[in-house]
């Protein structure tokens, strides 16, 4: 269960902070076990053994290098990953998502009111998380990023109310914006938070929230690209989903912004089916030059990790930024 | 705005707490005005000018008794207003309701979607407020008032999972356990938090945690008993309610356990209409049997308040549990 992110190639990150994501599972597994008939099997569905776990390996790395109290870095680790869940819950509901991760999602399973409370009862369950590191200032940073992330989904779904005209407006800024709040400020929760956890100095806070956010951004836009190159076995739905949905994300932004596929786009976007667009995304030289965002992206995420002091958590930190764009899923 | 809970009838409390109530709804309209173009007018029809403010009035009142921090008090009331309001979004999602307080629900208005992220958004308002009093205690209590809320409305919805048999299965103490989940935990965080805020000795602290919690119970029964004794005009919704959406309240526990309908009750649950379900509990003595309920409850308040200094904030906060019952809507 515990070596998702070994499975992906992030060796490094393993073997420093095993006890740690050991500790996690089992406290998932003790959260989805509560003494309720009903509330039980729902929780055990979306908690136990699911998940890369990649959130709370980074506050786990991030609180060994400095030391932080165990009991409350296992906490701040098991919140990260509740609020994750809960988020996911939640996010299925709104999308009316019928899989995640190649399963049935907890709102296809169990329908629209129950999904949405059990996403109430893991917030819940988040927040006791952090607040059992016992700083006020965590739960802060905790109780700002839920709001974030609703404000990054409310902010996204505005994008499909301007319906099949989103294509032709989004623009890059109006795209990390958005990604910002619906991803990017849940790594800033996890890297920044366990700075602040870990008692460190203002200008290493400060640099852990632009590792942060930096990494939260390039895996989403990451994500983003490997919905248009991806298999439909590795990501676990269709390729093009996104666009399906009518989400538009930065390859097609990029592909309209420089003008990549001169005279086509419009063309395609304006009449073309999801196909066809999948393949002009694929064909132009968007997906490349995504790619390179994403790597600019990492490597600001890697100058930030200057401010650390050296050693091996630091290096797995790095290795972590990096595998983030060699990902296939 | 604020003379909400003074035309209901419970005076004492008004002048009291006029100055708290008057910031809360300049705080609220503040909240309700963020920088974001879509997400405004969202939080602009569910925050400012609406409901009874019956429970930031208890925070006020009780913080007022105790010579609490102003600046922390208020924010307390903010957390659990906006707590109650985030809470009252995602049931109108849960129960897919058209109107509330005669007026129709977000969910009704923007949809699905979007009902559900304002709602996490309001958790994230909620939470902050919280967070604000400064007081690790109160945001553990909060924390764990948000996940009591959630896991009662599962239970609530696992007895219309029953279907029919509900009205024929579920004991007063199954009812008085969702209840505590679903209305009497923020009345226990709006009491108890604020003994807590206010540094209040743990015996006081306790008394505010039974009065918080009866007051409660006692507020979700007469509610119950309104559904059946109201009218529509009142209520904002139709007579009955809860019978016609399959929630089981005392009224019909009470005549089913006391057998206070004879043979009728078998019968008229079994193939009879909700109209006729209705009469049945107002005809059958269940009304009276289930006001002496709540009075119980509402003397186990006022008792509790024994534990507090005399003043004239304990003598309305025994008016206000004496107003409970009282109230027609």
């Amino acid at each position: 269960m515990t070596s998702k992110v070994h499975a992906d190639g992030a060796q490094a990150v393993l073997s420093l902070v095993q006890p740690g994501l050991q500790h996690l599972e089992e406290s998932l597994a003790e959260i989805a076990a509560p003494n309720d008939p009903l509330l039980g099997p729902l929780l055990a569905t979306v908690l136990p053994g699911s998940g890369k776990r990649l959130r709370p390996a980074l506050t786990l790395l991030i609180g060994r290098q400095s030391r932080a109290n165990t009991e409350a870095l296992n906490h701040m680790a098991a919140g990260v990953e509740l609020l994750h869940t809960a988020s996911l819950v939640h996010d299925d509901v709104v999308d009316e998502s019928d899989t995640r991760r190649g399963a049935a999602t907890l709102f296809t399973r169990v329908g629209n009111a129950l999904a949405v409370l059990v996403g109430d009862y893991l917030f819940s369950q988040a927040a006791q998380q952090c607040v059992a590191t016992g700083n006020l200032d965590v739960v802060r940073l905790f109780a700002e990023t839920l709001g974030a992330m609703a404000q990054g989904q409310i902010d996204e779904a505005s994008t499909h109310a301007q319906g099949s005209h989103a294509w032709r407006r989004l623009s890059s800024e109006q795209y990390f914006r958005i990604v910002w709040g619906k991803t990017a400020s849940l790594f800033v929760l996890a890297c920044q938070g366990t700075g602040i956890l870990a008692g460190l100095a203002p200008a290493q806070v400060a640099a852990l929230r632009t590792y942060g956010e930096s990494l939260g951004l390039a895996f989403q836009v990451v994500d983003d690209i490997l919905d248009f190159t991806s298999t439909e076995e590795a990501l676990g739905k269709p390729v093009g989903s996104d666009l399906r949905q009518g989400t538009i994300t930065l390859p097609v932004i990029v592909l309209r912004e420089r003008a990549l596929a001169d005279g086509r786009f419009e063309k395609v976007f304006q009449s073309g089916g999801v196909d066809e667009q999948v393949r002009l995304v694929q064909e132009s030289g968007a997906i490349e030059a995504t790619y390179a965002e994403a790597d600019r992206l990492v490597q600001t995420a890697v100058d930030a990790l200057a401010a650390l002091p050296p050693g091996v958590e630091r290096t797995a930190l790095a290795d972590l930024a990096a595998y983030v764009t060699r990902r296939q899923h």
